[in-house]
């Protein structure tokens, strides 16, 4: 029973569905019918007019996100354990041409505008230091918790202040949305966000992300640089029709809930193991190097975080029997 | 009906069951099961051990090759027209570092190892000038035209006595295989090819094609550029299923097969208006302004490639009806 | 008797006189009296608020000011024997992050606005093509010829209207309002310049050039990009010294009119064997190899351009019995 | 009195004469005859072949060993405050295209080899993170500290074990010779170091540092390299007699024997207000804000390095009575 990755999840059915009604002849690269409706479907979604991008990966959703917001000779700050610093093999750098990564420390990987504004107060303002031109921030984070509108406000506050671009990972945002209760629009540029990376690929997707500016003016950048970083897919609807499945009847909503729970689940079944609270689909639990061997070989499968912690992410697909016995075995321990 | 692009033709049933069949849990990026396929399915195909990379776009294939291939500093040899040069947004340049592609002329968007010995020769040998480091030729060529062996093997000649790597652009590989009916070893890697992008997109796949590394010390640094430039699917069983489908029982050739014969449909309906001879499945025609309205007014759909001239494509599923319909209103112009 | 290059000659006396007089402690970078001057120089000189770089390289002063005028996806439109298409070693690329130079053809080096129209033209404004963001013009041009103010009011026109940025490569701008007889302002700024790349080295400096913006606001990214690049030398004041003796009573003219004396003076030699007008410190000229050989036992040195033609430069301190001789030397072929 | 930077010192009256000597007629770029001295000067001193390259500042030095030593997608190892990181303005991702400077601690700017090997291992060696190709460690330091061979060869150790090329930002190379009184040769290539960045500029020269290649076939690379960044001086020749002259009779060691020996004479003053031993030419002490305002009041300049330290930089030109006199003012504090 996995407990890894939502990466390693199944497509969702209608997804696949939706991937064979769109498998006939129409235009190419991003001219067809599918691909035409995503501004309007996220505009709606977000309660203002913006420009939606499809693009395969997470990793390539990001950079493109950052190169639009940052000059190849500026800096990006973000926590120092973000996805974009410590798993995406130097890609800002490769996308923005050349930009810093500028480390912000925080618990559950979650940076708090009274740290970011004292990172952003330390650089020098010369040209021998590397000046800040972006924020990037995960929600739901790398470490399982998720920002409230308060606090992305008041980094895009800052953001605001300091003339900073504000990206959103979102890579979880269906989660963080979930958890919160707050909605697409709050969550992000009421609060100062200028650019989400909206993740669909965890969620049920099967090769599907969508970038979503909130300041249009950044599209045509984006356009260029999808293209020219090979990710202008020939036959773009298969990605456009996922997303659209996706958003349909709030397909992305109902399997971030269902995931949610069954991190809940596991969550309840051992409170004072957590290192953090549970805000989305992953748990952080404190395990002996024994209790984990147990768990192990009980046909438990997961991702050893560092020493004396897992890590356990639930997918959409698994708030029933698997994570209920995985419950029970925590408890057990 | 629709000449227009192969790009915009569906995706073969084959190819949406692979995926459907691949559509369950396993490992992230390309620990799963078909994807540890590939490199055993293409060195059987090509008679050699390989190493085989999923990638989702031709762009992006081309490119990642060509960063194994050429340092930032250094030239990369192609043809004028060819895609890397005039329709990839800059991609070589981005993902190289800043590669100088050098142009070389050819009738057919081919190159003769002739034209290509005299600009190796013509370049200074000093630090003032970019030195070529790589050659790029396209097979079959967007021209519609078929590298045969020998051809490529003189080419392979040079790119060897002067230390360049050799890329071949195949993202036409299996119409330029059928077309010439020599085998896929003969025409890259025992001519002298290090890298073949080997297309299956515009073929009958969805959205993946392969780079097939005939070099396997370039696969170290080809994992590491596919990642950072974004291009490491989470799901990537999705793409290497798909790969994997159009392998078994030589789909690959016969949607070819049936592509070449289509635009020989056409071309026999108009011998005396080639531009070139045709030997894959492009068809470029001269037509008045008037001839090219009268067709489209008949219903069919092309691209303008230059003044008096037309271009066709026929796709893996147009060997049929409107084929011959086409090809009819041709002839009776 | 070196007609070789310009590159070659002496720093003037008087350059050598101003380092050692600001070989003193003063601030490090440019923050000492000297440095702090150009801008306000400068400003005199061209009759408008400029700001005013110093660079000890003339490709990197053309690189920084392309790398200000185009984004890294973006095209440089130049003449096909550009300084930064042919000699650079792949420079603008470099300082721009990849952008693409696009290749315009004419006479003596020269492009004229007619010809540069219709490539702006022939571009497809799709995203699969690079699009171009400047213009690169050289003056005098690489083959000694000079624009004059009409001429580059017609290719700024163009800029304008296409919303390109224009960059004048003035490695020899000396040598050309000599020539012209057009000010400083009316060659550049009044005529669409956005930025200039003026030349001292070639005209007397040991190792200073000036970057100049007519758009201020392209000051604080050419700043950033000079440190990026190493060229914010640390004891800067040393390279402001040069330019403002350089300055100084126009010796910077009386420098350029002996250079371009000195070249008419071989021009008139044998005017039927000119390949161009020589309108500037570069002559070009078609001799047998047999003449040239000829020339050389006599102790000439010079550059063969091209099968049966010489270049001869002539340097500011060369407007006197070595030019004299060579005259005659021609004369007499 | 200024003890702010060892920058805004002026160049030795030596290194001046060096460059009226070579202003005469020569080969442009680096053919002339003291550019070809250079390899053997170093060699000579450096008990080695070596091949060495004239740059301009110590910015572009270590950028374009960095480049030679790093590709694109590597890291490089490095001092949270070595001056690539904190003073660069990022020309460490320019030059390398977006290598990644992975930050190591360390008391006085000085990494150990434990720390270095931790940080090393604690790398995951996959796809997803950056993987460390390079080393960069700056001596004498950034904070007055000098390595001695033993340390510099821990480090080449690790370097040689884990395939990572050793860069050595050597801006003060000269102090630290002096300091611990080692050979060239032992703190260098026989202790491990691929490339050194010898610095001259704040050592006497005006504007030339030394690049030393210890691995000869890293030259054609850094040879392009330097052209591509704009750093190919026409006039190299007035460069390379900058550094010869320094050579010459060892003037190098006598100027960092003054400067070191002037900054032992402010060490002596207040051995208690030391961050630091003062192994080279720089001083951190102690002091309050009033004591620093005191200090300034008798006409000391010098940097507030952090609240409640200052930081003292002697010159080449300063081991006499403003030194005294500033010891006297810090003893009397």
């Amino acid at each position: 029973m996995r407990f890894f990755s939502d990466n390693a999840a199944p497509a969702h059915p209608k997804v696949l569905k939706a991937i064979a009604a769109a498998n006939r002849i129409d235009t190419a690269y991003d001219g067809d019918e599918w691909s035409r409706r995503l501004d309007g479907a996220f505009s709606n979604l977000f309660e203002t007019q913006v420009r939606a991008f499809w693009v395969s990966t997470g990793t390539a959703t990001n950079c493109l996100a950052l190169a639009a917001l940052c000059p190849p000779y500026g800096g990006i700050l973000c926590h120092r354990d973000a996805h974009i610093e410590v798993d995406e093999a130097g890609a800002p750098a490769f996308f923005t041409g050349g930009a810093k990564l500028m480390l912000v420390d925080g618990p559950g990987e979650k940076i708090s505008s009274e740290t970011l504004a004292a990172t952003v107060e330390s650089i020098r303002k010369d040209v021998h230091q590397v000046q800040p031109k972006a924020i990037s921030i995960t929600n739901a984070t790398y470490g399982g918790l998720a920002y409230r509108t308060s606090e992305v406000a008041a980094i895009g506050e800052i953001a605001k202040r300091s003339g900073l671009g504000l990206h959103m990972d979102g890579a979880r945002f269906a989660n963080a949305v979930v958890s919160t209760g707050e909605s697409p629009a709050d969550l992000t540029w009421r609060s100062g966000v200028d650019a989400l990376s909206f993740g669909f690929t965890k969620n049920g997707g099967l090769n599907a992300e969508a970038l979503i500016l909130f300041r249009p003016e950044l599209a045509e950048e984006v356009a260029v640089y999808r293209k020219r970083s090979g990710h202008l897919l020939s036959k773009g609807r298969m990605l456009a029709a996922q997303i659209l499945a996706m958003l349909e009847d709030d397909l992305w909503l109902d399997n971030a809930r269902a995931a949610n729970a069954a991190a809940q689940t596991l969550a309840n079944a051992a409170p004072g193991r957590l290192s953090h609270p549970v805000e989305a689909n992953q748990v952080f639990l404190k395990v002996t190097a024994d209790e984990a061997a147990d768990l192990r070989a009980q046909g438990f499968d997961f991702y050893d975080w560092k020493p004396g912690e897992i890590r356990l992410v639930t997918g959409w697909d698994q708030n029933g029997p698997a994570t209920d016995k995985l419950a029970s075995a925590i408890a057990a321990l």
